[in-house]
């Protein structure tokens, strides 16, 4: 059948394009209120390709807050069904000064595609919608797929979790396939077994009830940013391991066999600092920089706000000042707990002369996919049959936060397929997805059903 | 004379407010590079006024950044001559949202007036455009008057400096007379004998060269954020002590018996925590709050930002962060000295990961006037008339970079008759400034000149 599907591919490849470059020009922040139309009109449009690419219905449910887009394709319910997760929302493209086209006016430029979502997750769902046209319109159809694919991944999925609990029989399947991460390259293809966890909050440090003038209070009254920094500071020890107790209590120790395995993944330090234009590399004393992401835990100020940030100088003793705080946990941490180990370590460590007030972003937990499931099989056989080799199981340092929610409520596993790289830019300026690896996403993932059908 | 000006005055109030109020209107925020013609129009206006005010010149002498206003009144040039000094440049007027009402649109309430700049410097500089009319309009001038109001001085003064320089003679006077400071209060009338100096710089702390996911990177590479927290949180020891070597080299030790002195000035430890809205005050070890801001210098972040700081959470890692970071200085600390003392410390903080970039914002110098020198007596002496007690010798814990220059280059001594209060939210939203203190202060300058004429 590869043939078949190549051909068909190569028939149709401008229009699977084009298609996915008239999603990507659709805003979709869902962290955002005021894209709150942009979010229905992407899901719209979501639900018109599907209907487009051969599903049988597909269908939008509201949720509190921005939709999720269902579709399926049953062709026997004998057959495995494969559920296919992945979002239509964006992270947000600022700071908008450091792109250099339009995050929403995407261009094609030595073969990589430059829009926000391009990677993360538009392309990546959307070669799942092609897969299935393909499948359709060249009659190999060997799986029932189901499509969920939602709106509020960048804002921790809080209302997809009530929407799975209630709509168990909808998504009923065997096995859940997304792409929603990345692979070594092209040349070393890898799949992900494992993703981490996430704990996200926000706080609010106030000083004085309004800002002073840093001439006549200053030296008297409690800066709230100095007071953040110390607390921020603490929060790493001297060998940049956290400092809150009780934070690694649940975390798995890998044994030796499987860091030994990790260790022989390719990894280049020269050419990953020279990607990052750094001198030397961060991280906790004694694991290496695969070890420090894929099965460490981390914790992270994603931002600071407080005082005169603007032009020129302001001579302020502020009043408040922010922070944005997320830690990525790896098995067995809990998410709850840890959000709560750490807003409760923040009080601890509040002097009198401030106030702190802590709220909750979102959260997730980590997941794990054994290599030896049927579903691993499956992709790793299609990634030999596309790629020529047998892909490396690596553990990736993102989250996706759905995926023990899918796994607890539906019973079943989940697997990564993921197309993309570590150096696409998600979540900052400048995202990018390969023009080759959308393609050969698109090529891999009906060798995946057909696999799986016939395991 | 007494009751003259204050017939004078009693009949023209309300005009001497309104044009105050015309005046605040403008927003002449000269750290503002949009409001360079609102400086140029407000620059206009001091001119205009000082003209009808009975000033027998007034000009505009342009500089490389914000034009200064000279004006003067010379009635012989054998009297002594005063000259005042003021600006009419005013700080930003964010964060906006916390204002009650229009930072450019004042408006009087409870006896005071809110608006940008109204106790900061306009209201106070123009107490003396009115003093002038006052004695001009009741034939009562007894010394030659000289007015240098400028339009930087919420940034530094650097253009000043220059235009000092190249018009000694134009300058030449006895006395520098500056109402931009606060008095405790009309019933505890005080005289600031020293003003703090300045030292003001930013840095830029660059980690990767973009942005990154905080979960594929999480771990692995040094957060800007956490590693400038990290370097700001040393800056304090745990008694709040500020921690640079060699900063407090050129502090002069203050007697016990001046410190005995200022303890004994009215101060009400509760009233002004609840003003602040604190639990607790925070400072160096081993001195009182009035000391803290008074004869001990400090350092204060006026501003932090770096990484996601909008609604919502964005897992970023980001590549860069900033702060703005000043110190308040005493005698005999030099501004130069410590902000190169500040740079390289930071500097050598600096972990390998990471790069620092400072700049420099503007310095100034500590100021101390010598309570038996003739200009002090003076300034007391009018105080006394008007508010029946001798005023209290204070050290205030703000900066007028201007006061050493104006000693080195015209040889003569400052004196500081400020009729604001700590309370007038200086920098701050809902700037004001009492109706009652603007009134004494017009009130009590002529007695001034006409004790400065006399001693």
């Amino acid at each position: 059948m590869s043939q078949v599907w190549k051909d068909y591919q190569e028939k149709n490849k401008d229009r699977f394009l084009n298609e996915l470059l008239e999603m990507l020009r659709i805003p979709s922040v869902s962290a955002r209120s005021e894209h709150k139309q942009d979010m229905v009109r992407c899901a719209e449009m979501v639900k018109q390709r599907m209907l487009e690419a051969g599903a049988d219905k597909a269908e939008i449910y509201s949720t509190p807050g921005h939709p999720v887009v269902y579709g399926e394709k049953i062709i026997d319910p004998k057959k495995p069904t494969v559920l296919v997760y992945g979002h239509y929302d964006v992270q947000p493209a600022d700071p908008l000064e450091l792109w250099h086209s339009g995050p929403f006016d995407p261009v094609i430029k030595d073969g990589k595609i430059f829009a926000r979502g391009s990677c993360d997750d538009k392309g990546q769902f959307y070669m799942h919608v092609k897969a299935l046209e393909m499948m359709v319109q060249t009659n190999t159809m060997c799986t029932n797929i189901k499509f969920c694919i939602e709106g509020e991944e960048e804002v921790g999925s809080n209302n997809l979790a009530d929407f799975v609990k209630s709509h168990k029989d909808l998504l009923k399947a065997d096995v859940v396939l997304i792409s929603d991460t990345a692979m070594l390259s092209l040349e070393n293809p890898s799949i992900d077994i494992g993703v981490r966890g996430l704990s996200y909050i926000e706080v609010e440090v106030t000083g004085p009830n309004r800002d002073l003038h840093s001439g006549v209070y200053g030296g008297a009254v409690a800066n709230p940013i100095t007071i953040l920094s110390k607390m921020i500071a603490s929060l790493h020890d001297e060998n940049n391991h956290i400092n809150i107790p009780g934070f690694y209590d649940d975390v798995v120790d890998v044994t030796p066999e499987e860091r030994k395995m990790m260790a022989a993944a390719p990894f280049n330090e020269k050419e990953y600092k020279d990607d990052l234009g750094l001198k030397e590399l961060w991280g906790e004393k004694g694991y290496t920089t695969n070890e420090r992401t894929g099965i460490r835990p981390s914790l992270e100020i994603n931002g600071i706000w407080g005082g005169y940030t603007s032009e020129g100088a302001k001579t302020v003793l502020p009043s408040k000042a922010f922070a944005k705080i997320s830690a990525r946990l790896v098995p067995n941490q809990n998410s709850d707990k840890i959000t709560e180990l750490l807003i409760n370590h923040l009080k601890k460590l509040t002097p009198p002369y401030i106030k702190l007030k802590a709220s909750l972003h979102h959260g997730g937990e980590p997941y794990m996919t054994p290599v030896e499931s049927k579903a691993y099989k499956a992709a790793a056989a299609a990634i030999k049959d596309t790629f020529g080799k047998d892909p490396i199981p690596v553990r990736g340092g993102g989250s996706i936060p759905i995926c023990s929610l899918f796994e607890e409520e539906l019973g079943i596993k989940i697997v990564f397929m993921g197309f993309g790289l570590d150096s696409d830019n998600l979540h900052s300026p400048n995202e990018k997805f390969n023009l080759e690896n959308y393609y050969k996403g698109i090529e891999t993932i009906p060798h995946f059903h057909k696999h799986f059908a016939t395991m």
